[in-house]
């Protein structure tokens, strides 16, 4: 095989892997990938059920159903089986034709009833060996392709948030203009938002996971927090804007986030450890009296799934690397009054990083 | 307690069956309950991170984490547990401190990494047992408020579709009237599409899951299946639009699903197996020469989820029963040519059963 696709240069570097998924252990020689993001990322397939069993050597295959035959053909590259029946019995026929002894499975993927199936029938030599995170840690890394689709889909959804914001109105709901902006969205050829977009009106705003609601958005501070998938690839910001003039103790606050959110992206470079990011926004927000009301993460990883690794929180130790794309977004939540939030999908890179987001921070009316 | 909720007489139907969940095995002392949906089914709670720990006498034991302190209160009609770290710390600090023995867990909604989790720290004296389905089982028959809600969400994505077609013009892309129904549809109040809006035209709706695309949507036919999420239930329906005038092939086509899925509707009763409703509609296309191209099953519950039990295929054999809301939606895909699927949501009533769907089915030329 001459395969030169960026999916297989990806099966090259997971196959490398396998000869030693954990210190102290054997290599393995195979992984069963259950996951459909790690079997698209592999494989380049985005079908609705499948599992892909990647060899020791970068071989791989594909197993779908019918339903998809034609359009596993034209997007994987990788060999594929069509399964007739459940697609687990088309795997354990692969892995006891191949003869491979230790497999690895992914154990956060799969449930005790998908592993129960696949024990039963499985050859008396076969090893399953629990593996978790494996691809998920390649993938932390993103090459220039993926690059250029999150850049892409953070600038679908910057304009989505302007198109958006021109339509809002004073008394209109909380859920209209989240329905307005998903739209706008689409309309500039967003797949969907890569999570439940947040429309969060004065005191709302102290609830971080607020669902837009029949609140009416009135003078005072709102939350937007939105993203985008496009061609797979996510892209995440929180915006806050101010409905008339706004207030000192707002003015205040707006300030010591944003100088903490400006202070942890100062922090990202290669070689950093992520927690002390985080600690970089902890340590502003608490010189202003704030740190605990600062009660989330920093941030996270995204790509082909809104929260990816790494995360940016206290107790998280991984080493950013250049290529890889985080968020930054530290928040105050003040419960009665609001809260606040600013938030950047930024991308590491040798020299530091680059904030690609590319909508503005400063304090905001309208 | 004297706690009269809804949820309470679901928590007590619930326990009954852990007396016997499955025949020849003894009874449960408890079930730890993870889908969040039957979380919510059992409780009310609608956070995104809980568990539920079921006894068999009908008491209950929520646990989530501290984002849901103020909601779990407002929603959940049993008692709740606020854990520092993770659930299953807590869970099985409630496991140790009850004194149950054989406590059940939903094997298909469980990782094996979260089953490890729970096995690692166990008390020696308790026994997990692998039950699945078993509150599926009960969700299966709705009652009255679930009917009601149903009713609603069905009768708001019908509303959508016609505000979507009014917006429908020749050259327009799938996936700008998939965006168009979508945001019709959350202005009408759903929290969201139940399902991701199929629209396929023209050859296109010969794949049963086309995702919208760029395809321009000229004369011909055109396929749409959407659905809506309102207060947390589900509505499904699909529907033929023509544009232009509908020519002799497809109009056969098109009177010959209809004719299955009237067939099909019909044969909705209790006592009555699924497989048999599934057979109706067969039998006709079959008539017609028709049935090799209907490729899948003639319908699904839906409920609190998109697809719930029962399923109303060929193999399916759960006897329907009064309060079953389920949908009826032969299809026909022929490649290169295009296909035909119509849609309804059906309600299963002592007398027969209620076309919930309140969209005409004649032909349609736009």
């Amino acid at each position: 095989m001459t395969d030169k696709s960026v999916e297989a240069g990806r099966r090259h570097n997971a196959a490398a892997l396998l000869e030693k998924p954990k210190p102290d252990e054997p290599g393995l020689d195979a992984l069963l990938v259950s996951s459909l993001t790690n079997v698209r990322y592999l494989t380049g397939f985005t079908g609705s059920n499948a599992t892909l069993l990647l060899f020791r050597d970068g071989n791989a295959k594909l197993f779908t159903d019918p339903r998809y035959t034609v359009q596993s053909k034209q997007q994987a590259t990788c060999r594929i089986r069509i399964a007739k029946g459940p697609l687990t019995k088309s795997v354990l026929q692969e892995i006891a034709r191949t003869g491979v002894k230790r497999v690895g499975f992914e154990s956060d993927r799969l449930t005790v009833t998908e592993f129960e199936a696949l024990k039963k029938d499985l050859p008396s030599r076969v090893e399953l060996v629990p593996v978790a995170g494996l691809i998920e840690k390649l993938r932390m890394v993103k090459d220039e392709g993926e690059i250029a689709l999150i850049r892409k889909s953070v600038n679908l959804n910057s304009r989505a948030l302007e198109r958006g914001l021109k339509r809002l109105k004073v008394g209109m709901s909380e859920a209209d203009l989240a329905a307005e902006i998903d739209y706008q969205s689409r309309k500039l050829g967003a797949e969907g938002p890569s999570f439940d977009t947040i429309v969060a009106a004065g005191p709302r705003a102290a609830l971080p996971h607020a669902h837009p609601g029949s609140t009416a958005i009135g003078a005072g501070m709102l939350l937007i927090d939105m993203g985008a998938f496009r061609q797979g690839y996510a892209s995440d910001m929180t915006r806050m804007v101010y409905l008339g003039k706004a207030d000192a103790k707002y003015k205040k606050a707006y300030g010591a986030v944003l100088e903490a959110q400006l202070a942890a992206i100062d922090a990202v470079r290669p070689g950093v450890s992520t927690n002390a990011v985080d600690r970089a926004a902890r340590d502003v927000l608490k010189a202003h009296g704030l740190d605990k009301e600062f009660v989330h993460s920093t941030g996270h990883g995204l790509g082909l799934e809104i929260h990816e690794p790494p995360r940016i929180g206290r107790k998280d130790k991984t080493k950013l690397e250049a290529g890889m794309a985080i968020t930054i977004e530290p928040g105050v939540y003040i419960e009665g009054w609001g809260g606040i939030r600013i938030e950047d999908t930024v991308l590491v890179t040798a020299a530091g990083c680059e904030i690609l987001t590319p909508t503005g921070k400063e304090l905001r009316e309208l």
